[in-house]
């Protein structure tokens, strides 16, 4: 599903690294995060944390699945409770859901998407206006990831949910018959997925079962605005920065 | 499932472009064609047969799914009898196909596959040894193509029956799945792909049921042997010249 940056112009584009940056995207900002900025190395998240100062900033990301070193956080949803993230701001690295955000810098608009907000993201694209709407699968260092197939097919499904009708080109189509035969066992199907066997090595299985859930009460909607994710507010489109 | 020259090195690589070229090359051999030579542009097809010489060589392909002014035959399998190809050498070349197969320099062992040779293609894979196969989608005009995946995900399942066992990664996974969904009416979800609506449209629906027949009888394994495709005959590996 990967799309010339023209194909992408005035497009909305969603960005799906479901295992596991989108969904700690969304964690974060329903756990009161001020704001989430993705970077793609680790050098500039350590100068745009400094910039912002100490008393704001939170560095967080991880290579190779693993928070790196002198982070407070890795990429686990998890971690980014009230407690921690509330009123602060984000400085995510990750190694493939940043580096897909940044592949979208020429695109009208720029959600996020997991399980998590599939029916209100939906909600939040149809609101709006009828356009084509391209989903990024972020994949799992440039190699086909089936565990953001699955999260897009559930995006694609939520969609035609509200949208009614669409048309679908076959990246779309092949999400939405993969997610159908995933979907009473998500956790299940992650779990057999080539990254989430991965994650489940390295200790973070129950990562998992907190991303496979589907639409939890009042996900938010993150939306790329200039350089900062924030929650997408209905109405507000004018006014995003790109 | 593109992979680099290098992860190629002696993987056994499966070319699969379903509509239509990896189909037409099983219907010609099958119809007693002596070889096809796959080339890349419309000048080398025409070079190739004239050093041929036009007692023997047949020119054949098409561009935007449409037989190529002057030539012999376009891309329909149907086409490919016995009164018209049988001992003929043929000269294709295709708008997705003929460039898949060049993508393969690096490979190992290059087999075409389809619909049609799916059991036979995994008994001459698994009956002589056991290694990495990668099966490359041709796909249109460079995008995911969801015929060629299905295709592809009845390899993995004839492989799979052969095998016994195999480690599969994420793309052979989601093939796999996806061909299981369709393989009750093959012929209706080509039809529902964005390449069988086109080819619908212009007139080569019959093509579709053609291609969507699942291990027809007798049919060929081709595989390339230096520039020529030909029935691959077991035990002939050491001599195939690569």
């Amino acid at each position: 599903m990967v799309q010339s940056d023209a194909e992408l112009r005035h497009h909305t584009v969603v960005v799906v690294d479901v295992l596991r940056a989108t969904s700690t995207i969304i964690a974060a900002l329903a756990a009161g995060a001020r704001e989430v900025i993705p970077v793609d190395t680790v050098e500039n998240a350590v100068k745009v944390a400094q910039r912002i100062g100490s008393d704001r900033a939170l560095l967080c990301g991880e290579r190779n699945s693993v928070r790196i070193e002198g982070f407070h956080l890795g990429n686990s949803p998890q971690e980014y409770t009230p407690e921690v993230v509330a009123g602060k701001t984000l400085i995510l690295t990750t190694t493939n859901g940043t580096m897909a955000l940044a592949r979208t810098h020429a695109a009208g608009r720029v959600f996020c998407g997991s399980f998590l907000n599939a029916a209100r993201l939906a909600e939040a694209i149809v609101g709006t206006s009828s356009e084509t709407v391209t989903i990024l699968c972020a994949g799992t260092h440039g190699r086909f990831s089936l565990d953001d197939v699955y999260a897009a097919g559930a995006i694609v499904s939520a969609l035609l949910g509200k949208a009614g009708e669409a048309t679908l080109l076959d990246g779309a189509t092949a999400a939405l018959h993969l997610f159908r035969t995933a979907a009473d066992d998500m956790r299940g199907a992650l779990a057999a997925s080539a990254h989430g066997r991965t994650l489940i090595d390295l200790g973070f299985g129950s990562d998992l079962e907190y991303c496979a859930r589907l639409d939890v009460e009042d996900a938010p909607v993150p939306v790329l605005d200039g350089s900062q994710i924030r929650p997408y507010i209905p109405g507000t489109d004018a006014l995003l920065q790109r």
